[in-house]
């Protein structure tokens, strides 16, 4: 079996305006579908990263594997070290809330977008679930947490007419996000996007949804914007109200002393993103918890080696998301259905994404109380509508954003905005 | 796709009187060897210990696999640990020169006869070589070292002619045996198992295979015979004649403090035989390269992890073995095939073995200049000879070995001998 076509269509597709550490969301998210089809009419899907360094490197691989076993995932990579080698990418602004598109992450990046594929191709071929060429469902429903963001009702100059979820500010308004989003999908935990308003005030959220939600595990993630005093003084705030503390200052360093001094269980996806951090993260117990994401740990096997790794560490795993579709929410699925020690509910962006904008057969996948189910289908299970994927393309071709931006989005807001980090 | 038969055959085979910390080999060794067969006719090959404990929980694993899809590694992992608890395994003499028959190793072990088979098995059923299954032969021809053993001429009451190796004692014999071995099979690196015979003895020998052979990499490696200040001694006396100095002193502090004393790159498979371990060598840098070994780190899935978890903390890895047979070398030669990182030719004992017992079609597998070959065939590319197998398994029912026993077996020729660690 060979290779014969490959294909990299970027795409963009709205997202809300989301307040974070950097500033808030751009109107559109860019991700990249790829399509790996074999010589005897096997398909495979993979979704990666859409900005222009990730997509750059994506498109010159793409050439370079015609004619490749896809099985071959060791030659996959060789070609995809080679590629980044030769092209020499930089990391660019916007990239310390997407981890994926740090220059040093480039080949486990790329490596991963093609490495689903080929998986989901072997699968297919094999007419097994993806999750088999993983070692077997240890479990087929996969718990997802409800990812909560502070938000304005609607983008200035918006493109578009505002999203349905409207503004989320005060402690009402987030207990009214999580409310429904527990109702609309069922979600058993909740994770607070924070770093962007005041601290205080951002706990004081916190202590709201422990009263509204008091069998919920609750999570907050300032993405590493509170100095280590704020965060040490928010952890005296919240008590024993959180599962983990989710990356609240910057640095290994930081993250050490922080639960040096807290003893809370410290989880991260980004002080720990690939493997020579992990083991720097082991000598001085940064973290307690590794928010995996196979997207730029080098695709669902790493994933794996990953969690054996946290296992023989003695960490926690739980899953990391940045904006996606159903080709990567099924990525994460089959993956988590294949670690026996997958500690929490993982991340998703996925109930921010407008159900007119998934480019896969039958739209928006379901989760049911708060899980995605996978199936006995073949690989992930998934088909291409190729209406959509043309839609998604040409937005993409319209909206003229290429990097993903955050800083630069925010200042449209306010002019002053400067990049402080920590800001708290 | 499903199991419908499992066999686990208990063989022996001849095994010279070869020299080692604990005593002497017995004049069989003992394997077991594993067939799965699928609904659809496929059928996949694995080989194991045949030691009586590993044996006995192989043999209550075998029946709960009818039924099981053979990709569902994770299930027969659940099936293993659920045997493996009911059964509480108890380590026994012997066991020290074998990490596979401890104990705390059961689940591993009898894991990895099952999860070989079920890949070959995989593999056969898509028609590609197993390597495949684990990402691909980064390499397909696997180099080997010529392995060195002290040994006498014969056993004492030997069931079965003299070999034709004759007496290695001193220096002289230690280096025709290495002459024979590469010009037979072609080796470009040597190893002498020592912790037999008084440690400065060993290291004239290993000064002779320096002058003899000066191209050719040396390791010694005494099981952990030699005390701290031996190793020291010796380390003095060696100098930088050694690529590594593999296990000369036990425990994890014994092999940290030996490092942090001589510098030199210590090798093991007797003191990180497992992750946990794995962790505590890590947090004291008693090792600096890891001798992997399928059968007894999971198999060869957890083979990979482990050696990407070498490369992570910046550790070497090589490939340990026991006496055995061809199914084991190939699926060695396979993990070996698609580890990048496998930086030093493998040990086997496989030139020790008589040519006219091997259990599959063809005989013993060729080394080429010191290398087994992987192919293109299905799997394994392995069959098994009925006659052959059923030759050996008679054996084991005659030769009246249930468990390896080097000190018992030492006793025979000098009824004094005491186990003693260090010896020396």
């Amino acid at each position: 079996m060979k290779i014969k076509r490959v294909t990299v269509t970027p795409i963009a597709f709205r997202d809300p305006p989301l307040l974070n550490a950097s500033g808030i969301h751009e109107p559109f998210a860019l991700r990249s579908i790829i399509e790996i089809e074999s010589d005897n009419g096997y398909i495979g899907l993979g979704e990666s990263y859409g900005d222009a360094p990730a997509l750059a490197i994506q498109q010159q691989v793409q050439s370079q594997l015609i004619g490749l076993d896809p099985f071959n995932l060791n030659q996959l990579r060789a070609i995809v070290q080679a590629t980044v080698a030769a092209h020499k990418p930089v990391s660019v602004a916007g990239a310390e809330l997407a981890p994926g598109s740090h220059a040093s992450k480039a080949v486990s990046n790329a490596y991963s977008a093609f490495e689903v594929a080929c998986l989901d191709l072997q699968a297919h071929y094999l007419n097994v679930p993806l999750v088999d060429l993983l070692g077997g469902a240890i479990r087929d429903e996969i718990p997802f947490s409800a990812y909560l963001f502070f938000k304005y009702a609607e983008h200035i100059d918006s493109p578009y007419p505002p999203d349905s979820w409207g503004e989320a500010l005060n402690e009402q308004q987030i207990v009214a996000q999580a409310r429904r989003m527990i109702e609309e999908y069922g979600f058993k935990s909740i994770k607070l996007k924070a770093g962007a308003l005041e601290p205080e005030h951002e706990v004081a959220c916190i202590k709201a949804l422990k009263q509204a939600f008091p069998g919920h595990p609750l999570r907050i993630d300032p993405n590493g914007n509170w100095s280590l005093e704020t965060s040490i003084r928010m952890a005296e705030l919240l008590g024993d109200d959180l599962q983990y503390y989710e990356d609240p200052t910057p640095g290994l360093e930081g993250m050490a002393e922080l639960h040096k001094r807290t003893g809370l269980p410290l989880a991260t996806n980004m002080v720990v993103t690939d493997f020579d951090e992990f083991r720097r993260s082991v000598a001085q117990d940064s973290v307690q918890i590794v928010l995996a994401d196979h997207h730029y740990w080098g695709g669902l096997r790493d994933t794996q080696v990953l969690a054996k790794m946290c296992d023989t560490f003695g960490l926690g795993v739980s899953m990391h998301s940045n904006s996606h579709l159903g080709i990567s929410l099924m990525a994460m699925a089959h993956v988590a259905a294949s670690v026996p020690n997958l500690d929490y509910a993982c991340d998703t962006h996925y109930p921010w994404q407008e159900p007119d904008e998934e480019v896969i057969k039958g739209g928006k996948l379901p989760f049911v109380d708060g899980c995605v189910k996978i199936t006995r289908a073949p690989g992930l299970g998934l088909e291409l509508d190729r209406d959509q994927l043309g839609k998604l393309h040409e937005q993409f071709l319209s909206c003229g954003i290429r990097q993903r931006d955050d800083v630069r989005q925010m200042r449209r807001y306010r002019p002053d905005w400067k990049t402080v980090k920590p800001r708290f």
